[in-house]
C-alpha cells in the first residue's frame, strides 16, 4: 500500500496536519484491512493505529496490516485518549463518515484540536483502482454470473420473483461470494418500472420483461450487473424500449476515455433516450463507480463532476420505466483503460440472447 | 400511529421547533412507512413530507402513509429548498444519523434556520415496543428459530462453518424473512473466542464447541439469538464454562422488571461469571435493544444509564471468550412486563439440549 501512503503523507503535508481519523469501514479496510463492522484508524506521520473493542480484538490481530491495534471499552472515550497521547493538534477528519453526534462529542473531550474537514480523502486514490482490486472485482463478477446462468433456468412463467433471487443469491454464496452485494431486484412486468423493485412473492407470467439486478461481494470488492430477460417473444414495444436501452449503453460505453466529462459520458446515454421520445423515463444518472463500496465516486450522472481517468471502474447502466407497463435496465461494469474502456461483465446484453 | 404523533408533538413544542428532519432510515420506517434505502422526512405542525428520488418514486406512494411525497434529483438541495418553502425558522434534526458533510451542506444553504441537535428524537419511543411491533419480532424468531431446527442435522464434523450458515441462511429466506438479519456467526472451536466470528471454510470437529448467532428480518423487525452447541459429549472445562454462561444470563433474566437499571441487569450476569473466576473473558455488554435497528437501545452495559421499561425487548446475552480455547455465548430476547420479563425467543438453552 505504499501507493495509499504516498497519497495519505501527501495529503498531511499539503493541509498541516498531525493526524487523520478514518471511521469509514471501508476506507479503514482499504487502509489496513480489517473486515469487521466497527473501529477506528488513526494516521500520523509515524503511527499507524486501528482501534476497536474486544468483540473484535482476536480478528483485528488477525486481519490488520501495517497497523498496530488499540482496544476501548467505549469507542468515543478510546479515540479521544488516543489523540491526546498522540499530543495531536491539527487532525483531519471524513466529514461524509463521522456523524454531528459523534463529531461533537469527540470535540468536547479533546477541545484544544483544530479539527479539519475533509469531504472523503480518499476518493481519488479509491476510485483508481491497482490491479489486485481490478482481480477481485473480475472474480466478483465472475462468481455472480456463473451463478446467474444458475439461476436462469428456474425463471419460468409461475416462478415467483423471489424464489428466483433467493436461489440467485444462495449460489453466489455456494460460489464463494462473501453477500450479495445489495438485495437482489427480481422485477417482472409492471413492477419493471420501480427502478429498485426487489424480489416480491409476484410470480412472472409470459411475455413479461423481467429486469434482474444482481451482484455480489467477493474479498470486500463488488460486482454490480443487470440483465433484462422477456419470457417469449416480445412485442413492438418491448423491442423498441429494450433496443433504446441497449443503444443508449453502447453509446455511453463508446464515449468513454481518459480525460472525457462524467456528464459527458452521462449524455451519450440520455440523448439517445431522449431521442427516441422516453427521456422523461430515465430518472437516475448513467453509472456509478464501485469497488469497496457498492456505490463510489465517480457518478456519471448529469450533476456529476470531473473526468474519468485510467484505472477507473463504474457502472454503465441507462434504464427506461414506464409506470404500468414495466421496464428496461441494461448494467455492464467497465474498467477505463488508457484508450478506451473495457468491459468488465461478459453476459450477453443482447435482446437475441435474453430470451427465455 | 397517534402514539407516535403525539411524542413528536410533544417534542416539537418542549423544544419551540418550526420542524423536524429524520434522516435515519428505521426513523423513517417507523414513522411513515418507507422501506427503501434512500430519503428524508420532514414534520412540522401541519404537515409530514417524505422526499427521495425517482427510484423510489412509485415504492414511496405504495408504501408511505400518513405523509406526501416529494421528488429531488439531488437530496441536500430538495430538502433545502423543501424547508425554505415551508419557511421553517427552527428546526430539529438526528444528531446521530446526519454526517457532519451533509449538516454542513444544509446549512450553507439555509442560513436563516437555527438548527436544535437532537441525539435520537425517537429514542424512547421506539425503545418500548408497541403489540404489533412485538408481533413481527415473534414472528422474525419463529422463522429463524425454524431454520436453525432445519439447518441442525448439517452441523456434522466435517461440515464447513460457511455451509451451516449459508443453508441456515437460505431457510430463513425461503420461511419468509425479508434477509439475515446480519452476517450469522458459526463459530466453532478456538474461533468461539471471537465474539463476532463470521462463518468460513473451517470445518467443524468431534468434541467442539460451535456458536452459532443468527437472526432475521421480518416486516423490518429483526430477531437475534445465540445457540452453543457442542458435537458430542462435554468435556469438564465445556461443561463448568457453558453451566456459567447459563447461570448468568438465568440470573440476568431474573433481575429484569421495569424499573430496574440496565447497569442492574448487566451486573447481575457479570457477577456470576466473575465470581467464577472469568471475568476478564466476558468483554463485552449482556444485551441490547432490538426491533427496526439489530442494535438500538436499551444499552444493558456496565456503562449503560437509564432503566427499563414495560414494553422494552432486548437482548440477554452473556459470553465466555478463551483465546486459544474457545467460547460459550447464550443469548435469549425479553419482553419487559409490568412484573418481570417473558423470553421470547424459545430455543432451549440447556447444556443438555445442546448436545448433537
Amino acid at each position: 500500500m505504499s501507493f495509499a501512503q504516498e497519497h495519505i503523507a501527501s495529503l498531511m503535508g499539503r493541509m498541516n496536519l498531525d493526524a487523520l481519523l478514518f471511521w469509514s469501514l471501508e476506507n479503514i479496510r482499504y487502509l489496513c484491512g480489517f473486515t469487521g463492522s466497527d473501529g477506528a484508524l488513526i494516521l500520523t506521520d509515524q503511527k499507524r493505529i486501528f482501534l476497536s473493542d474486544s468483540r473484535y480484538e482476536e480478528q483485528a490481530k488477525e486481519e490488520i496490516r501495517g497497523a498496530s491495534f488499540k482496544k476501548y471499552k467505549k469507542k468515543i472515550e478510546g479515540v479521544a485518549q488516543c489523540f491526546k497521547s498522540l499530543r495531536v493538534r491539527r487532525l483531519g477528519f471524513e466529514a461524509a463518515a463521522l456523524t454531528c453526534e459523534s463529531y461533537q462529542r469527540l470535540k468536547e473531550r479533546l477541545p484544544h484540536v483544530t479539527w479539519v474537514s475533509l469531504t472523503d480523502p480518499l476518493t481519488n486514490l479509491r476510485a483508481r483502482k491497482e490491479p489486485e482490486e481490478i482481480d477481485k472485482i473480475r472474480r466478483a463478477i465472475q462468481i455472480a454470473s456463473e451463478s446467474f446462468l444458475d439461476a436462469l433456468p428456474r425463471l419460468k412463467p409461475g416462478a415467483r420473483e423471489k424464489t428466483v433471487g433467493d436461489f440467485l443469491e444462495m449460489r453466489m454464496k455456494r460460489r464463494g461470494g462473501e453477500s450479495p452485494g445489495f438485495p437482489t431486484i427480481v422485477a417482472s412486468g409492471p413492477r419493471g418500472a420501480l427502478p429498485h423493485g426487489k424480489a416480491t412473492d409476484k410470480a412472472v407470467e409470459k411475455k413479461e420483461l423481467v429486469v434482474i439486478d444482481f451482484g455480489v461481494r467477493f474479498q470486500g470488492y463488488h460486482s454490480d450487473e443487470t440483465k433484462t430477460v422477456i419470457l417469449g417473444k416480445p412485442d413492438g414495444q418491448q423491442k423498441k424500449i429494450y433496443d433504446l436501452v441497449r443503444r443508449a449503453q453502447e453509446r455511453a460505453m463508446k464515449a468513454i476515455r481518459p480525460g472525457v466529462s462524467v456528464r459527458r459520458i452521462d449524455a451519450a446515454a440520455r440523448d439517445v433516450i431522449s431521442r427516441g421520445g422516453y427521456g422523461k423515463f430515465f430518472g437516475h444518472g448513467t453509472g456509478h463507480g464501485i469497488g469497496l463500496a457498492v456505490h463510489e465516486p465517480p457518478a456519471i450522472s448529469p450533476r456529476g463532476s470531473g473526468v474519468v481517468e485510467a484505472g477507473m471502474v463504474f457502472s454503465v447502466e441507462p434504464g427506461i420505466y414506464v409506470p404500468g407497463w414495466g421496464g428496461v435496465r441494461l448494467e455492464d461494469l467497465v474498467l477505463v483503460t488508457e484508450r478506451g474502456c473495457e468491459v468488465l461483465t461478459y453476459l450477453s446484453k443482447d435482446l437475441k440472447n435474453n430470451i427465455v
